[in-house]
């Protein structure tokens, strides 16, 4: 663990977020992630995605799987502002990069998502694109974690869920982890004295950075490792679970204008990776457990509520 | 070759356009493709894509590997609209289905895309919600080509580009194709006597429609094959294109309500399905073709021009 | 749990294993895996696949994606042995089908493999053709475990591993899984207070069948689960790892001769699936341990050993 | 073109073929392509894969996925003789690296193949290990084209096929491409005057190697490409073709054991890389007409018969 257990402890990744509390049924918001501070577009990073189980609207895997970088922020927000942020993180590229769409082609974004509609009025469209702006602007390294930007109204096993995050140190290099938790039922959690299937199936999204020097290739691997993190909390990807995983490395930037024909990279022999995958799966496993502690009791829409985990109840059933 | 020539011959399918000219800057637009004009989220129909070459902002495509369903219209438009289209898709959907995000989960929607900046102020965001909405609604059975709908600013072969549709009879069943044509430069088509490189790449999107009754993992082969007659015009799927195939059969409907626990379907025996390979390729190739036949002069963004196809000089060239 | 616990639970399916202990460092074999007991190319059966860790050499897994049926036994055996024991499935194959290669085209076999070079000779290519022909031929529904089969010579978690099984019933139907395990390491199960990184990476190989009638992209989603099964165990899919997961659905049988040209199918709701799920996540992590439980000591190549798995001190260890 | 126009214009590559003309009814063999005359186990070489159409049983495709290397010869063969030119294979790299399976786990092969049992007793197995082991060994620079190696009982277009090869100059690089045909039929070349689907569909395999500096999600693109050179003459990848695609670079070794936890690289910037891609369309195609107007008439089994490509005929018929 390193000196804040947080996906920010990869230097140079910033997060931010943007909460949005309204009223009696507005609980939802924003989270963006930075892989640095600098202007991404100009400056890519390599990176992958993996996805565990499809029932998910993220946006942008296309292009990533193709080329390999991450050009812009990824952000994180409830499923049907998925639109509302793309057009937010756009205007922010927009306004850095004048040459996008006029000489230069088009960027890729990348959000990802997660069902709020227990506690949120989903279909309200209630994040503007200016709040991922506002989420993108906020960025820094002390991470907010539970019920807080994209986490604001998500649940997990029952209980309020969120955002968690949490890092792990291997050698020279650190990995950190960041979800947004929104699976799970109570008994799979807690053991079967509970009724089951009453909840819609849940999601969650998990973004690894690390500086460790992997290519997309390595990258992948280790987003797929996130599955095994995940496994570890009783999660089984129901049927309609949007479970995706998002990996980049700051190690090296790729610039979007360079004279030179060729780039330089020093990339980690594959034979030394497994310490990776191993802190890629604690650091998952533990920040799923931060998004449950960190989170308090909300009532969102409808008076529905959802209860900060119980742990002292856990603790009784597994010791 | 059927009746219309169109995507359309498939029965049941709709393609409505929204065209957006203003000024001297603004030529895009959005199109829609119902596999039916029912409630597609209550009635989904079978789909699949490929990705040929992924520099290209589709979404959707996740949930359609995962689950083998398409539950909303396709819908084209230029790279930086799709999320103003993806809301006005969720708003159409909001406002037919009022269990959405509600009693019900969410929905995937679909959006296909190509930059059409050369002709077009992309980065004014020109296109809104409500332009998704018209073209969804205008959706009928003829099919306007060329410079219309989202192929309004679009180029091919360094002429003016744009939408285009054909189809063939295999047998019982039709098969068509409709594309956004957005790639290629003249010396692709022409031969090596102009100089290259000047233009930007481009991107094209294939949507197969068909009533035979092919499952999830067939409209995948499908789609693959939409490759081939993209091959015959001259492509070679550059660097930098978002070159993306979609297809869906009318023949079943999966209802997202239902109280049984199985369905009945009936599939094409696999060793019988090479004739639809071969007509999607013939349709695709002519769809492409049709899109730059039809599609006039244009003058757009900066002065920018783009030419019809000049034919004649064509056939001088090929014979 | 089934009656017997085991992968032939799921009515039709047999298993059959030649095991090879010769003088002091013969420890191998085969396992075959047979859908049901007919002419599995004449009536082929629906399957999927998914690699979780592709450090592995299995055969056959290019036509299965393409086509999505399953038309041979499936084999398990060490890593090298994989031609001969391919060469005994096609003679196996052949002598049944006379057609096959003259009037009929080919036939996909499906070898998986792990690496039990630490206990057994593998260079010495010492499984020969006969061998698979023995395996298949001795198949029936009792399922010995532990270090029979492929099983004889592998590893998991430092300790004497192989083949292990176990079964599900959900509803009216059944899930199997029987695994050939060959991973981790002794801390990855004890915890920290052993050396780690003195033995190579390992592999698992896990076969799921149902006869819930669930079509290919289906059984790619259970399959996917296996990974959430293995998880629990302890594993992080090391770098060096082939974690190769292959399942199948005895319900339809697709006829490799056939005038029809459509073919009747009922398949599980998607809404319905979670269950199975769950039951694959279950019967996949309970089958590692029957292989541990199974298996007892073992010495073979260069005097190298294996321990039976101490499960007392396992429950010292956690309870 | 280049000196040789073929794939062994890329230095250091070397192809082998072992041809076994028998009676009346053995017209088979092997090819080996080494992308470098060392010991490949030792220096890899970055490599990827692309199917185009699954139908087929080449070997080694799930371990190049995952680790991007190819660490064998790549051989071509009938399908039924894959087991045997693995095994083949196998003895090679045993006897030139004593720490394969002993101290350094296990070596993955690559065993691409189509199937020529409408000239060759594809059931009699007539390929052993010792035809692969000559293969590999009288591996050099000259390429012999048509009915040689694995190339001897193929047939393309209802026309005697086999191995063609090609290359491109691109910059300082070189992109030679060697194709192993077995696909299509009569009309599918001379348009629709002769009758259809008499014959079984065919497959083809194409082998894409380059200098430049390509990683392995690049060579995948590159790949990829290969599908519209096939394009280009007339396929459309039948329901039952195996067309598959690898593409190597030289350009980089990846050592099997090193000290060193990091390797440095230098690839082509994506923006770069085009060209690269028109010259695997322009070589494989011409690698594909180069196999038809390489071979020669053939008569094998049962008296089948493939004539030479009538080129006259076809000149008249295209002009």
């Amino acid at each position: 663990m390193t000196k804040a257990n947080a996906l920010t402890d990869v230097p140079g990744v910033k997060v931010g977020h943007k909460t949005l509390i309204e009223g009696s049924s507005v609980r939802t918001g924003v989270t963006a992630i930075l892989p640095h501070g600098g202007n991404l577009f100009q400056e890519k990073v390599i990176g992958a995605a993996h996805v565990i189980n499809g029932f998910g609207k993220t946006t942008g895997l296309v292009q990533l799987e193709e080329l390999g970088v991450i050009e812009s922020p990824i952000m994180l927000t409830n499923t049907f502002s998925v639109p509302a942020v793309t057009e937010g993180v756009l205007q922010h590229l927009f306004s850095r990069n004048e040459d996008i769409g006029v000489e230069t082609g088009t960027v890729n974004t990348i959000v990802g998502e997660c069902n709020d509609g227990y506690l949120n009025d989903i279909r309200g469209l209630r994040v503007r694109a200016d709040d991922a702006i506002d989420a993108i602007e906020s960025a820094g390294t002390d991470v907010a974690e539970g019920s807080v930007g994209a986490g604001t109204g998500m649940s997990c096993f029952g209980y309020k869920g969120g955002i968690g995050t949490s890092s792990r140190v291997v050698g020279d290099y650190t990995v950190g982890v960041l979800v947004l938790s929104n699976f799970g039922q109570k008994e799979d959690l807690l053991g079967g004295d509970e009724s089951k299937g009453e909840e819609p199936d849940g999601s969650i999204m998990m973004i690894v950075g690390t500086d460790a020097p992997l290519n997309e290739r390595q990258l992948k691997r280790v987003a797929r490792r996130t599955t095994f993190g995940l496994a570890r909390t009783g999660s089984y990807a129901a049927y309609g679970s949007g479970d995706i995983a998002i990996a980049f490395s700051t190690a090296h930037s790729i610039p979007h204008h360079c004279e030179q024909p060729l780039q330089r990279f020093e990339f980690v022999r594959e034979a030394s990776i497994t310490p990776l995958f191993e802190a890629t799966v604690e650091a998952t496993e533990e920040a799923i457990w931060n998004s449950l502690a960190m989170a308090g009791d909300m009532i969102g829409r409808n008076g529905h509520e959802r209860k900060a985990l119980d742990l002292e109840r856990l603790i009784r059933r597994w010791g």
